[in-house]
């Protein structure tokens, strides 16, 4: 448990009930395959941006544990397709959906996560929010994407790195502050909106490093996937930039045993590159803190502190 | 040209039109991938529906174009994701998706279709016909999964059978019936849901014959597959029904071979299944056209008995 979700566990347990009863099916066959899956979602990070910014506005409600599960349905469904994508055999320490299951049921499951999402929202009444959640998605398949066509092309700049990125992953923490954020007035919104963003930019660029320079067995999924699929990532595009990119690129490109990859990821670690991804990382953090004096003071909002400053300590 | 869709070409226009405002993207690599991909759509029907139903009640809108447009767009998302599944090469005589620019790629426009198409129906601001659509594409995803999960299965019913084909196609058409019918009294609304729901049922059973007993060069796909994939459809569930069901059984999970499906192919057919399954599918076209007694009489209704009788002609 990370420590800003102290406190949390009643929550969060009522986020686990929305989700369970969400993707119950009355058809048995389904019914065992759900039963099977188990309680299969992430570090509920979305769940948690969503109920802490509710409660520093003093606001939790029902409607939040809701939200919170619909994100990390979405988040939950972008993983089962991402994994088989990228044939990533691992993910939180144990085997990946389609690993389970095959790949067949991995993208049916991923289809039905992202729909059971749009519908508990949709039960909320509220158009708006549900206006929202689905320009949301766009942008996150979009991003998805974005990053296949924009993979093994070492011209990707750090701008586009910055459009990939927040497309798809801090769109959606950006919304988890929004959706805590509800009932707020426009200011108080725009600031958990700005606070979400920049944790999701953080969070994905320290996923990034992760990638390059982290340890599988902490980590809990197979690592330097990115290097594999030719991902221009954060870290790979400030490598390219210190010089002799041609050579490096064709090096990158090449990385396609294990052994070759374990070099590339030796060398850009050696590079100073992770170090360097990992500072633009505490930069986001450090903008997410700022756009925290727009909401009111208080335990939840250190909390909000806390998970922020978490997101590029974090080993895993 | 299906001739019941005679007419309808200015209304098509303004479907595809709406489809293709829908899938465009600010970010020129996913907008080169949307312009290669080019209109990407079926046959229509359920837009088709929609839009009869809708002249019918002497009513049709902008509105219907959208709502149109999101069924494609489901449908489409779905096909997308079948193929892949299926490993079907072609799709409406044409390369599917992932031949043309592979798996990965597939996985991921099949979920933006989804969640664009999503996204216009929320656009319209009208939480009823957003419940309706989320509800129904739970159905399906559940539907796509109980189908995985039962094939391979000869104990699956004909009850069974028919809760599958529901939940993966009918309640698409029920559902297009109902949103052609956005406006209408309950009796109207209902008599067009059930047009809908038959024709769906109608229109699968008649696919499913078409795989065992159909011309893979005039239906344009990739054919077999069900039988390949162990899927208990009508033609398999009739054949089994006729004795020795272990031992046909045993021959039709041992097809593999493109020869040993073609042989299992030619068996199911010469029993009289393929015959038994479609006169199946002409008593759901009759009870569809029934229901059209609940929808006001002229040129629309006609086109939409045309339509429904045309489900079961077709050698496409």
């Amino acid at each position: 448990m990370i420590a800003a979700f102290a406190g949390l566990g009643p929550h969060f347990a009522a986020v686990e009930r929305c989700m369970a009863a969400a993707l119950v099916s009355e058809e048995l066959r389904v019914e065992h395959l759900i039963a099977d899956l188990g309680p299969f979602h992430g570090k509920l990070l979305r769940p948690a941006l969503v109920l802490l910014v509710a409660e520093t506005l003093g606001q939790v409600g029902a409607a939040h544990h809701t939200l919170g599960a619909a994100l990390e349905m979405i988040h939950t469904a972008t993983l089962i397709h991402d994994d088989l994508i990228d044939d990533s055999d691992q993910r939180r320490g144990a085997p990946s959906a389609h690993v389970r299951f095959g790949n067949t049921t991995a993208v049916l499951l991923g289809d039905y996560f992202y729909t059971h999402a749009f519908a508990i929202v949709a039960a909320l009444d509220d158009p708006e929010l549900m206006r929202r959640l689905t320009r949301v998605t766009n942008v996150i398949c979009a991003g998805e994407l974005h990053q296949q066509m924009a993979a093994r092309d070492a011209s990707v700049t750090e701008a586009e790195y910055d459009r990939i990125i927040y497309a798809k992953t801090a769109c959606l923490t950006e919304l988890a502050g929004v959706f805590g954020a509800t009932g707020a007035n426009d200011a108080q919104r725009a600031a958990a909106a700005a606070f979400g963003r920049s944790c999701g930019m953080a969070f994905q660029i320290a996923d990034d490093c992760l990638d390059v320079a982290g340890d599988a067995a902490k980590v809990g999924k197979t690592l330097a996937t990115d290097i594999e699929r030719g991902r221009m990532t954060l870290p790979v595009i400030r490598w390219l930039a210190q010089g002799e990119a041609p050579a490096k690129a064709a090096h990158l490109l090449a990385a396609t045993t294990p052994e070759r990859v374990l070099a590339v990821r030796a060398e850009i670690t050696a590079s100073g590159a992770v170090a360097s991804a990992l500072a633009t990382a505490r930069h986001h953090v450090s903008v997410a803190t700022a756009a925290l004096a727009g909401l009111p003071p208080g335990q939840a909002r250190d909390r909000l502190a806390e998970l922020a400053a978490f997101i590029v300590s974090r080993d895993h």
